[in-house]
């Protein structure tokens, strides 16, 4: 009997693409990429720590459904995500007899899923490429929607282009290897998703024992449907809407980057920022008290920073946040939160808003 | 009174644009390129021998215009196409304060054309850009359809998008400027271009004195609406349509990249490889002894090199075509000619055939 697995859609024209999601998929990839309509030659991108977790399964399923796969890793961390590793990719696919025939299947998190999407994206002027994404935030959010790039000297993410995978395979077993630290990162991001478009799921997280570090199929599967909902209705970002997923990551980010390289992740950032969103969508959203505290409980109990270290001053995080360019023409796009599930883009948020949420980012929890 | 200037619209959907043609354009590209809907700060990427004659004019008027023009300048010739300098100009343009609002404005060949297209397709995930062609080859082909690229060390062109200019400006004043032997040069695209598919076309060449250096905007007009007609039928070269430019350039590219870097031009190994097809052509499309004559006879005309260097062996040029790899699967797709303006892909063409042709090539003209 054929049996339907988990499959959330995303619906995009001649674009469109599905997301499966069940426990066990890894070791069904090459079957599961046919069944998508591709053929050829496959290029697997990894990181040396996925890899060696995870490739051989990988190779193995790719090689028994005849795509001859090579497999080229690249170091973890984000310093990879370099038109430097771009380079060296693509020659050496070039030299492995790579063309436009081939695709690019991606194993890793969001780092491998960025670069190797971008390398998909402009090898021969664009193949198909399929993502297997390997850590929490890569499942539920950055494998999805075709989001690719590298970092500039000058700035994260400042080259890429939108390029939509050709299938994505989430295999929840795969976060078994995860370490704890990754495990409870993973969470600032469901918990952003629910935060923005489906306050229900707080309960559901809620329910959850982080000792267990269980991530069920279905908290990852509606977590996967909430960006694509997103993402169907602004691919290219261009109105307002997918910009909604940025609930928390502007401080966030400016946290991120005013912090020595390597010392916090990207969860743990936006962990922060989050509680800065909500302090300021309870001064201009209306957001009430009772929500807004248990989102932050939320945090907390995923074991995620929401007090900043008085070693960062407010004045680092606003430099790099390009506060001056942000506020060119006077105002800033900010994501506020007027209820759970009911997030929308404003321009109330001024300059000295964001100073006053950083400093109240000092103060222990509850004290407000 | 408004008067139109002579345009050919390239109509591919949302992605559709101008090529405007007439000589003085240059120095009115400000108004242009606001009149085709763009703001915001203009990065100018050229070339130093092009920016040297042109580059004052081009930012006067950016600058008239409101376009806050920032000029970035790479040395010219092929080996400006990589994504080393991809990095060095994106950072340049990020540090000069280019955003996902700026817009980029090539001015040169179609190595700047290539280089300065990737760079807008990748910057910010993609802004728009404007083509200002400065030779023959670009100004009658490779301005107009959006192909963009860099080389790896294994290929040239193996990293690239399709990435449609907004606008296109052609100003054969600064054909002016150009060096006797790349006026020559960009005859051989002119020449392919009526063998493809404007036979009529080759009387009106022949009618041209090259000594005069004279290239006539109503013929520039007619070369892009070939292009424009091919890209409109096959944006993304998957229909076998816009492969059809390609008659030439199988044997062409395997000759220049046999000869040591930089002795011979591009459009001399594509003159060369014209009149390797029409060989071809005679053997499998039925081509006629009299228009395969009146091709070579053109390209002789403008002093393009038909006869091949004894210096390169045959063995050298089926290498660097990559023969292996392109009979893989036992056939080639090979662009043969019926008769002027009718050009068609073949899978009649065999390896013996190609070593035939090149062989031809030893012998001088009128010698078959």
């Amino acid at each position: 009997m054929l049996r339907r697995m988990p499959t959330v859609r995303v619906d995009l024209g001649e674009r469109s693409y599905d997301v499966l999601v069940e426990a066990g998929l890894l070791a069904r990839a090459g079957e599961l990429i046919r069944e998508a309509g591709l053929s050829g030659k496959a290029a697997v991108i990894s990181d040396v720590n996925v890899a060696r977790f995870h490739g051989k399964a990988l190779m193995d399923s790719l090689d028994a459904a005849g795509f001859k796969p090579t497999l080229h890793e690249v170091p973890a961390g984000e310093a990879s995500k370099s038109l430097g590793h771009v380079e060296t990719l693509c020659s050496a696919m070039a030299a492995a007899g790579h063309d436009r025939r081939s695709i690019v299947v991606a194993l890793g998190g969001g780092v491998v899923g960025d670069l190797a999407g971008f390398v998909a994206a402009v090898f021969y002027r664009g193949i198909p490429f399929v993502q297997i994404p390997t850590t929490i935030v890569a499942q539920v959010d950055s494998s999805v929607g075709g989001k690719t790039g590298v970092n500039l000297k000058e700035g994260k993410n400042l080259l890429g282009a939108f390029h939509q995978p050709a299938r994505v395979i989430v295999d929840p077993q795969v976060l078994a290897t995860l370490p704890g630290r990754e495990y409870r990162e993973g969470f600032a991001e469901v918990i952003k998703h629910a935060a923005i478009r489906d306050g229900a799921m707080l309960a559901d997280i809620a329910a959850l024992d982080p000792a267990t570090r269980e991530v069920p199929a279905d908290l990852i599967a509606r977590n996967i449907a909430i960006k694509a909902r997103i993402v169907e209705a602004d691919e290219l970002e261009t109105k307002g809407i997918r910009a909604l997923l940025n609930l928390g990551h502007t401080i966030g980010h400016g946290i991120e980057a005013a912090v020595p390289y390597g010392e916090m992740l990207h969860g743990e950032a936006i962990s922060l920022g989050l509680r800065a969103a909500l302090f300021l969508s309870r001064r201009h959203a209306g957001l009430a008290a009772e929500p807004a505290d248990a989102i932050v409980g939320l945090l907390e109990k995923f074991g995620l920073p929401l007090v900043l270290d008085p070693a960062i001053t407010t004045a680092q995080v606003l430099h790099k946040m390009g506060r001056d360019k942000k506020f060119e023409a006077g105002k800033i796009r900010f994501v506020l939160l007027g209820a759970p599930g009911d997030a929308y883009l404003s321009d109330q948020v001024t300059s000295a808003d964001l100073e006053e949420a950083i400093e109240d980012l000092r103060k222990p929890l509850g004290s407000a």
